[in-house]
């Protein structure tokens, strides 16, 4: 048994690599935090990054099956590291959906070139950084929380509240003068996504800066993001799966003990030892299989571009919303349960097996199941969309 | 929402009008057990019965993945019947698979040209019809248990033991004398099955009518039946939760009334409710996923023929195990729990809802979900392939 | 192992003898509903029926914890029995609760006398029937439907709307001329619980046979009723619970066979089928103990009289809450998993092991899960207790 | 609501008094792992080490039931001192139930002056220490994993094998010379159990240290050790679900807010959040329930005494393997959904919720739960108690 992707595709390929190299320190990263530079550094080598960017602006023009994948790959290991990749899309595509033309011609051609890496420091639900109109720009103070990525990016998407209270985001390198990265992330999970805080210190702006304005309403196709950063999760949640499942057979197989009561030479051939993989293995692939399905929706509603229905924005939703909410309860059953085939020896600090039940209980935190649930369910019932926003 | 296949495909469109009609009544039918016989005659009218057939022997070639989606369709109303016509390709199959030239081109051509239905009876748990050789050919005495479709078949194929207790295969027209069916089928479900017991009283069958020899050993190929089998019930499992859940969606946006102490004023506006509704359809969609992943497999060994290779069967048959076990679970656990979002008022004998928990309950109990566990996790801890066998 | 009462009690050792003979024919009822007058009668006779009532009026005092295990006991076999025996103490105590002096000695000191079956016909949700104001009493006309045990009973409570729309409630003889019994109960389990629909024709009510009037306001006492019909409830599932399993395991034990891979000769030496009866037999302890704290509680409410505290009825009701809420989804799972242990000749209409489910399904679905749910959350996250009300 | 016991019980209260104490900082030591010092020194200073042992040794006298009760209270904010003040009392017991009247005069008598400490470093699963036979007594060399609290014991039961393989017992203080503690423990929890190795250099131990002769049969008395075990973990698991749910309660309460589309103002008023409070209630108030019937059990065996039956011992077994699987499972249910109604800010180091999760499954593992269900169905499908032997 193995999750190995059944295709022919190079990306897959680099990113069965890099998940190698990222394997032989995951353990102990973990039990760091901070920041994993070194595997970043490694992930822009490979030009990854700037495998999403469509061919027009040097990119590759991947799909988001492709991508979704990579991400899933990843975190078979590294959660923070697939999260970081993943969620290295949501700036990208804020500014093809948003961007004027030249945002376009500048940032992603110079991300594709470069292999920047991105991310954002914007929580919708925190209205803790202002900015103060200034000529030509704006200038910020404040602070942002969850700034998943900031602490190894080379772009930062920020945003802030105007005096009116309303939102705005903007576009920055990293090392402007004026962001200050606290490195104040303390979860009991994704340990090295660097999701704390970020402080902005009289940050300057210039309005060439500034990607979206409150009045321009959000459409199907702009409003793409929510599902990008639900995807993106997913992928994580059903990766984690996978991973603990492939490393719990390998410790199985190879470390375990018979039961004393067992009569089995092999802890393998205790039939309770195989019916459990059997049940693990079973939801594991029918996470995958609904994340397939959603990432074929993504990619069908995304390459309509602007012209996006709501019917066929919403349909990718309920998509991304169902295999979104299997995959996270498939990644925390999995990352628990394997223990109990493992047996007591594997429970240790050393062995960092916990870590997928502590990154998949982490992020599955961040946009409640029961809202997920709802929306899916009212879909079922009436028919019905849900209204696009953040989070769905 | 909707179970509708997303795909234009003449035989699927036959089998929707066919699940209208067989729905007019199937409540009724679950009640009075016994003969479908206007179904089965509208079912014949309809050219399915031949659809799988080879072209050429005049059949359609369809593919089991539309075969099976069939069996699906029919799920949604009524089980009884997707099961007998599921049913009804395993002994044409198993003529394809071990019959001689001249069978093929007698039964296969026959039933391609009259969409002849097939039934077995020939339970392989159960030694109970012994034959005695004459000149010729055998002379069949005894019964034999779950003969699912005897009762309403044009053919037959029996199993019998000879005086060295082995068991050998026949195929016979269901109206030849010294054939009784008994109409003792008494389930709690799938009551159109006649799965009940088939008496020999010297039975005579020719020499030419015998499919297999105890001497022929049991290929890749020549095991597909078991896959077969697995494959009917798993989309007769899938077809039922997607019925309910559609069944129970209708009745609760036309019928519910809210709780007392709700505040809202339809139903439906219940968080609850919504919340329910999105969580039995995300397993039910999962279901469906690996049902297809698994028809797709059984199609690409399938087309294999008899050159199949071990492995490539293996991948099939773990493809359906998992599928099967994960279709009974949702078909159980969304058949019973859909009644909570329907109410009080819902549970009547009139409304027959039930029929769907007690159809699943019936037909999962047939192949212990155990053993398909333990099959599915000894090919996820050492990558064996389940050896070929009945039920397996 | 047996879920017998380990206390010599020689009302249960009564109740133990009537659920043998109800058990007789118990599959037989469930199939054609109606009316078991037969077992009424010999119910009657047991002197079960007056055994609640206080001493005071020549009943025998007996405790709810006692009572509500008779109505466990017939649940093992037949649950609407146990439905009917567990109702009839409703009317009988909303007298206790709201009567006049004279209505207790008169329908209290009669039942404990004749041992009277008492039922409802008053579904809070239904407004359907109504009285007209007429000099020294009422004239009843409409009907009420949800009248469990109408069909069998002495004498009836009957509910009804003035014309300001408030509901009265009065205690009737069940062959009073006007009260017509419709037998339209069609529920798919608790088959002879007579839950249909009582219709009133010109029903004359005297004024001394009103038992509430709208303007007395509902007291932490007078509202134990609602616990009351919780309680019942619950024990129902319990006994079911209980009940089934007993079954399944006499099954299992003496006519399950073998699974043919299983390479055991006793079906019972299989490692999964016991573990499946481990899993079983836990949850059926767990809910029968959380029923007997909850029945404890009820008692330690009751004793208190007219002064009961809001707080102390609170505790109860939290208490009988959650024993329902974990005896119904108990009841649920247990009467569904245990035939996967019996294995596919168990589910026959002949054996009738699905009458548990079925019986549990119906009455689970009269106060939703939810609801109860929340009540007890809050009760956790604030420490209040739920408002008096029906179903709380 | 609290799971205050709601009995008078000096013990309790004082159990009560620690475990504030412990909580002050016991998300620090979780993450140190290490030796409690302080809090073992807290812990004898107030005689509740002593408060097990019978009166003629001059301790208390304590019912298991308290003695459980404690571990529980512990357990609700620290699984590590809960562990090592329950495991305390399994040398104790040995002493009791093989000791000789000297040696238990010696040191039950001095542990009820001294509230000395005792632990064990024998794990009955490696043979991984030997002894030799000296003159007047044994030289032990080698090592035992799995040692719990000897790292703050002043007395230590070892176990080693003899030249024949058999295993023998004998108690020595833990400073003895040739006692090598490693503090190697690095569970995923329980980081302050110690539970790691301890070398043997050269012990040397007196024949009047030794406990129990390979040739003295195990009695039902004797092997008490198995229940006593198994009783503590159980305690440790339902303490956990308890105190993660009230430390849940009370973060929800004071710290969560209400999700952006809930349209509530206090996060508490969500209904979803009422729900899943109860359903966490629910089942964590059943694992208090079976764990109470079961502390009883394992009394009404123990006060029985050496002449305590196959069948009294059996029923004990039963009771606590079944309160032990619920607990395990609830444990795991418990600490890890109420993640999802304190939300995503709550995952944190600081806050450290993660600990109970991980301490309940780290110590779910030492006895597979699939043994035990087997164990307890066995008993429910043919009424045979379990044959004493470590771990049942």
């Amino acid at each position: 048994m193995s999750f190995h992707f059944d295709v022919l595709d190079p990306l897959l390929e680099k990113a069965a690599e890099l998940r190698a190299v990222f394997h032989l320190d995951a353990v102990d990263r973990d039990k760091q935090g901070g920041r994993p530079l070194e595997q970043i550094r490694i992930l822009k080598e490979s030009g990854l990054p700037s495998a999403q960017i469509a061919k027009a602006y040097g990119g590759q023009g991947a799909s988001w099956l492709t991508i979704l994948r990579i991400v899933r790959e990843f975190a078979k290991t590294d959660g923070s590291l697939a999260h970081l990749f993943g969620y290295h899309h949501l700036p990208l595509n804020l500014i093809l959906f948003r961007g004027s033309s030249a945002q376009k011609e500048k940032w992603l051609s110079g991300s594709a070139a470069g292999n920047w890496i991105w991310s954002n420091s914007g929580n919708a639900m925190s209205k803790t950084s202002t900015g103060e109109r200034i000529k030509g720009g704006w200038t910020i103070n404040g602070s942002r929380p969850f700034s998943s990525g900031s602490h190894i990016a080379d772009y930062i998407q920020i945003s802030f509240e105007n005096s009116a209270g309303e939102r705005l985001t903007a576009a920055v390198p990293a090392d402007r003068p004026g962001i200050v990265i606290v490195d104040d992330w303390d979860g009991i999970g994704q340990r090295q996504t660097g999701s704390g805080t970020v402080h902005f210190h009289d940050l300057r702006i210039d309005d060439d800066e500034m990607i979206s304005a409150p009045s321009v309403p959000l459409t199907p196709y702009t409003s793409l993001t929510s599902l990008l950063q639900q995807s993106v999760l997913l992928n994580v949640f059903v990766g984690s799966a996978q991973g603990i499942l492939e490393e719990g057979r390998e410790y199985t197989v190879g470390s375990s003990r018979p039961w004393i009561y067992s009569g089995v030479e092999r802890h393998i051939d205790d039939p309770w030892i195989k019916r459990q993989y059997g049940e693990l293995y079973i939801r594991t692939l029918a996470a995958a299989e609904l994340a397939d399905k959603a990432a074929r929706s993504l990619d069908a509603a995304y390459i309509q571009g602007p012209s996006l229905s709501h019917a066929d924005r919403g349909a990718a939703a309920i998509d991304i919303a169902t295999a979104n909410l299997y995959a996270g309860e498939v990644g925390l059953a999995v990352s628990s349960e394997v223990f109990e085939v493992m047996g007591a020896r594997s429970a240790t600090q050393a062995n960092g097996f916990d870590r997928f039940w502590r990154n998949v209980r982490t992020h599955t935190l961040h946009n409640p199941a029961e809202y997920k649930k709802r929306t899916v369910g009212a879909f079922v019932l009436t028919g019905e969309f849900p209204v696009p926003a953040i989070y769905r």
